[in-house]
């Protein structure tokens, strides 16, 4: 499971600093998360192949977090795309994707599919045997999701020296993997525990930006391995934050302790602050480990 | 006056080159002409003070020519722009942008005018004393404009020591800059050829892409200071050119011949061609002077 930032500060794309977007690769998918202005050239500097990406979650309708869109669709068809591709944010996206490209009398040459969301409730998204996506409703100023992307459980280990052992029939191996108990050679049924071991532990990402400190996150984002919550702001500014509905380096600290997460990536900062160092020193006086997203930044969990 | 390249590579935005925009200084007026993905940040690199545009020029509605319009519009809210910003464009170039900040639950704190073109013969879109600018009508698989930037004539220019040897009475040198004759001080009519020198000579731009090769520009085009013309192939791309409605090099050599220009200017490459040298040498047997543009560069004239 790794994540990379191909852009996580707030408000305008820079000349050093991009908006909001990432790629997460999770069980062979490569999912991309927000597409600001500039997106599509991020993906190029990172060497991402575009043709890898088949879904696309868009957290809401602000400009640095989907102005990018639009072009990133236009050129998924002039790159020769075939594979349908699969968007899914706020309830208007289609409308406004699907004008700006009959403006310009353009058409995909693949199938686009939008999947609208106006739940105030977490909504499961997207589905397959390995992964489960579902929405985190987050507190902004306007709809806004959050993801959690979440492995599901795999199989139990077979114990091939324990199955050995006991002289186990390959036909039992698959029930073995689901759990059940297996008769050996004599007919005697062999516990599963003593045949298999744990799954590998489940992985999760949870994605949440923008929001104001929302505590009703906490019970959805349990324990996940990893916690990439915005920090537009230092305590300093937390008026500012309360007022535009961001969150602060403490608040979002707050939301990962209480949450049990295993490790927190701060990021959508305020272009206003010179460095991002103040960001890691104010969260780590309320939970570790802290990391702090910058664009073209790799974290692997 | 001075136009400064920000991008001028056809289809998609890559690391190294951007879609079509570029900034005209003339009379003191900034106009910026076309806005693909990636304007602001390319006008930040060029060091272009945002608050001095105030009119905006979109020749069509591809994405690479005007998928940059709306963060470059919320942007300027979020920079505290007071001015009102005038956008001129083919109709549903409104649509888009209001649709695009509407989504977001964003206004602008500026006006916001936009001047909708739907004409297909050359209208005047913008005039003041001393600059009038009009579309000229192009050839392109959608609606599309040039534009043709013009200085008007200017005041003849008083020969004061003539002007003192006759002995003439400050009250008439408006009179002598408009053309007229004027009286020297025994009452004799002295000819406005004696007491004033031509204004300086007329300074224009015309601004051509994206365009099939389309002599019906000449008559309009003719004399120009400098003439932008998109050269988005080579010859030996001329089918392609063809079908997408786009020029060659040497087609545009032959319209800025065939109009008598002072100077080409070269652009809209299309990003199969590994270097720009080719498009000059093409263009060169046609005309002369040729300049290529590329990202960045500025010219003077």
């Amino acid at each position: 499971m790794k994540v990379t930032i191909l852009g996580c500060y707030a408000a305008t794309p820079r000349t050093l600093t991009n908006p909001t977007s990432q790629v997460l690769e999770i069980k062979n998918h490569l999912f991309l998360i927000d597409c600001g202005e500039g997106t599509q050239v991020q993906l190029r500097k990172q060497k991402v192949r575009f043709s890898k990406i088949n879904h696309i979650f868009i957290s809401h309708l602000h400009g640095d977090h989907f102005f990018g869109l639009p072009g990133l669709v236009a050129t998924f068809r002039l790159l020769g795309r075939v594979n349908p591709l699969h968007i899914y944010g706020p309830k208007g996206i289609k409308e406004a994707v699907i004008l700006l490209l009959k403006l310009g009398d353009s058409w995909t040459n693949y199938l686009l599919h939008f999947h609208e969301l106006t739940s105030k409730d977490s909504v499961v998204v997207f589905e397959d045997k390995k992964v489960r996506i579902s929405t985190i409703p987050l507190d902004h100023r306007v709809y806004t999701n959050g993801f959690l992307f979440k492995e599901k459980e795999g199989q139990r280990k077979l114990e091939v020296q324990a199955v050995a052992a006991h002289g186990i029939d390959t036909c039992y191996f698959q029930n073995i993997k689901d759990g059940k108990d297996a008769p050996n050679a004599g007919g005697e049924m062999i516990p599963n525990a003593q045949l298999s071991s744990d799954p590998k532990p489940i992985k999760s990402y949870a994605f949440c930006s923008d929001t104001a400190y929302f505590p009703e996150i906490i019970p959805q984002i349990k324990g996940v391995t990893a916690l990439y919550h915005e920090s537009t702001f230092l305590e300093s500014e937390s008026d500012l934050a309360t007022k535009t509905k961001h969150s602060t380096a403490k608040q979002a600290a707050k939301i990962a302790n209480d949450a049990g997460v295993k490790s927190l990536i701060l990021g959508h900062y305020s272009t206003r602050y010179e460095g991002l160092k103040s960001f890691k020193e104010e969260a780590e006086l309320h939970f570790k480990p802290v990391f702090l997203a910058d664009d073209g930044w790799e974290f692997e969990f």
